[in-house]
């Protein structure tokens, strides 16, 4: 029963996202048509659009409503579409596929490639300024809070670090770090703007962060255990990825076995962080169980 | 005595522009150690600091002090360096020196250039969010106008219409077009940044938004005529590179006579938008008469 309510839930909200994203874009026919045609490629690929479900249900669990988030919402999803179009790029990660379909590089070249990634990410602080301040914070103090976690130090300090990783051997702790970066930053903040967007106290912005910070390292490891035990159908992309491109991740450091028991561990940290919140936080609760127990 | 004034102003100004770029800017030292290294190297390469120096111009011009404008000055600068960055990599340009030195991605590599560019784009946002709000505009406001420009509308759909026309046919609205957005969008947002910050009414906007407009277009028009006229040493860059790359230029649309007549009118009508100000907009009116008599 909860599965299916928590099913339909995940499907109207994924919708509800699209429709928003839809509006904040540009056309389709918009010039220059193929740029604003390279951005509705990838960014409408077909996603699960994880990162503005989380932010929508943070926002419900402070204020019992997810709509002053939806801007913020649709600005993760922008700024994590652009990391995979560079991401993918011949002189990154080179990649030919991506949920099943041709790169953006494939499709539109290189140069297109590298330009749609920086109107995505440009178009996420457009989209991000009109959010509406809330209680307890400033549209202005969000948007930092967002270009902080998509910065140097912290989503693109990932993206070298994992870059200068390869082939070299590094240690848990060094794992730990890159992934904290590379996904569990913008996971993180997606939560955090949520409940920005939500008017959170500091108690709860604490609450929150934990939160956050623990579900997006579980999804990374959980990730790390998909590429090695999926199949590339249940994946929608190339897995085996990881050890292709010679990667350090959780199940190569850890195994298997001791990787399943982090990615648990961190979600009941994740869980026992929601405490102070009531019935409104429930949705939440239960993305964060149901995202333990993804396959794909 | 007026011209080595303003040349004492410029000096001074940029000097406090890059001290602020400093102060906003993660160490060199700072993990990972090759993005800090590698946005500092782009960043501090002996630019002018014309974005920053019209922005903080028109500020004064609105309220006497150009300090409410300093963020927002370093964030245009910060984005002029991320396009200039992307804009030379082999996909793109292909450009191995700039201003004298190699390229980003001579030094660094391709994919770190790519970083470069998200992180320097990514960083003008975090810095243009600590903007105070002014008496007329809220900080948010400041930022959607710079995303608005900096966008798949303006400042992107330059470059992409400046990819898509190398080698074809343009006559001079198509040229017109691509000018307006690939380098007056950038240097018009300067100026309307400065003024928002330092409370412009709307009256005065529209004034601020002619003379940006205008000075932006002028800028780029003399840009060609000194690719075609200057010498290497004088612009620090290769010259006779749009000739190379088969760029339209309007030297090449309309000769070297209209050219220079039409940047010369633009400049009249600049300076014509600013009649409605007072003293406080000398310095403005003096770096624009300055632009146009540039040679590098």
């Amino acid at each position: 029963m909860l599965a299916t309510d928590l099913k339909t839930h995940l499907t109207t909200t994924r919708d509800a996202v699209d429709r928003a994203l839809d509006e904040f874009l540009p056309k389709q026919k918009t010039p220059p048509v193929t740029i604003h045609k390279a951005m509705r490629y990838s960014l409408f690929a077909g996603g699960k659009r994880l990162r503005p479900i989380l932010c929508l249900a943070a926002c419900e669990a402070i204020c019992g409503n997810d709509k002053p988030a939806m801007p913020l919402a649709c600005a993760v999803e922008l700024i994590h579409t652009y990391s995979l179009v560079h991401d993918d790029l011949p002189c990154m990660d080179d990649d030919d596929l991506r949920r099943g379909r041709p790169t953006c590089h494939m499709v539109f070249g290189e140069g297109i490639a590298v330009l749609t990634g920086d109107a995505l990410l440009t178009q996420a602080f457009e989209v991000a300024a009109q959010t509406k301040p809330s209680k307890t914070f400033t549209s202005a103090e969000m948007l930092l809070e967002l270009a902080r976690a998509s910065g140097s130090l912290w989503l693109i300090a990932g993206q070298v670090m994992d870059v200068e990783a390869e082939g070299k051997p590094i240690n848990a702790e060094q794992l730990r770090a890159i992934h904290e970066r590379k996904t569990a930053a913008l996971l993180g903040v997606s939560v955090r703007l949520g409940a920005m967007a939500g008017g959170a106290t500091k108690e709860q912005m604490t609450a929150m962060a934990k939160f956050g910070y623990c579900i997006g390292l579980a999804f990374q490891i959980i990730d790390d255990i998909l590429d090695v035990t999926a199949t590339e159908e249940q994946m929608g992309k190339s897995v085996r990825a990881d050890a292709e491109h010679d990667k350090a991740t959780y199940p190569k450091i850890l195994g298997l076995e001791k990787s399943r028991a982090e990615a648990k561990r961190l979600t009941d940290e994740a869980l026992a962080a929601l405490k102070i919140f009531d019935k409104k936080a429930n949705r939440l609760r239960e993305i964060a169980s149901c995202m333990l127990a993804r396959t794909n």
